[in-house]
């Protein structure tokens, strides 16, 4: 009896909130859920700003505005790739020293109102590690290609004598600030694991 | 005679010049001014990338989002004031090494469209330099002060406990892409000079 009666509790539970998920997938997470926040502001973020160690500034640190993606529409991998001119500084810098960092706002998103980018509330993210360069022949490049033109249809017109490259953060240190209280501390591990968390499908 | 004709037909049109000169003061120069490009950007950005070399991360090139301001409504100067907090790695980066760079986009601002973040039509603009703490005591402190909470009002609330520091970024290189070509070599001197141009004017 006690059996058929949580059944008969759970079910509905369940149901609704298997429906919210899939209809809050791409919503703000709450901040309690740091993982899912991070996953949440790189699949809804287009672009962000790439730190590297600048080669024409002789090694001062240097930033650049990127597209990237990190899936399919709908199909969120938590993978920034990228699509990079090797006539812009970015790649030079990268090929020279492949550290650097990814860092996001949740202001573009437009889920910040009125708030200060630099409030805790409006949140923040720097996903660190090395950039790696990936051959559009093999499956991982040409899967990133497919993320890329998902998410910027415009970039299959680019100028084919760019130099494009295709390139994947390498993630290994990241830092979340999503609320009042100081950064928190967010394991790879962690925000690759977060997925069912926030209804975002992995491809690979 | 010819100098009556001369000033008859200037003063319209230096009246007309300076009237439409205030009304279009921050509206998005041409992609042919470059120099008023950049001072746009800077001007009607509320926030950027602070890219610094980490000491959390041993070196690595690493990004934050910080808040900034360039001068009080109306005055924009071209140099980026920023209030940050001890509790934050980036001023800790920046007593170590103040070799940093601000990253701006023009897609916050809402005038790219559809186009991608990443699209050269979609200005982006990065700054490098030193960061140079300010004194609050001190004029270009207090100046800089003035100009953070005019932009940013809800700064004034924020806890006074996180060890706030103000700082200008002592701008030493330029970087400009707004337009199909590659990026735009602006120097500082330029950058500095170009206030007519877009009817900025400077306090300091």
């Amino acid at each position: 009896m006690k059996f058929v009666l949580l059944f008969v509790l759970l079910v509905p539970l369940l149901v609704v909130s298997a429906h919210n998920a899939q209809e809050t997938g791409f919503q703000r997470p709450d901040p309690n859920n740091a993982r899912a926040m991070a996953r949440w502001l790189v699949a809804s973020n287009s672009w962000g700003v790439i730190s590297t160690i600048s080669l024409h500034l002789g090694g001062a640190p240097w930033g650049n505005i990127a597209s990237f993606s990190d899936g399919p529409e709908g199909n969120a991998t938590g993978t920034p790739y990228f699509y990079l001119s090797r006539m812009d500084p970015t790649p030079l810098d990268i090929e020279a020293d492949p550290r650097c960092s990814l860092c996001l706002s949740e202001a573009p998103i437009g889920t910040c109102g009125t708030k200060d980018a630099e409030n805790p509330t409006c949140a923040r993210l720097t996903l660190s590690g090395k950039m790696v360069e990936l051959s559009k022949e093999g499956d991982e490049g040409r899967y990133a290609l497919e993320a890329l033109y998902s998410k910027h249809p415009e970039m299959k017109a680019w100028p084919k004598d760019h130099d494009w490259r295709i390139y994947k953060l390498q993630i290994d240190n990241i830092f979340l600030v999503d609320y009042f209280g100081g950064a928190k501390r967010i394991t790879v591990e962690e925000y690759y694991s977060t997925v069912k968390a926030v209804t975002l499908s992995t491809a690979m």
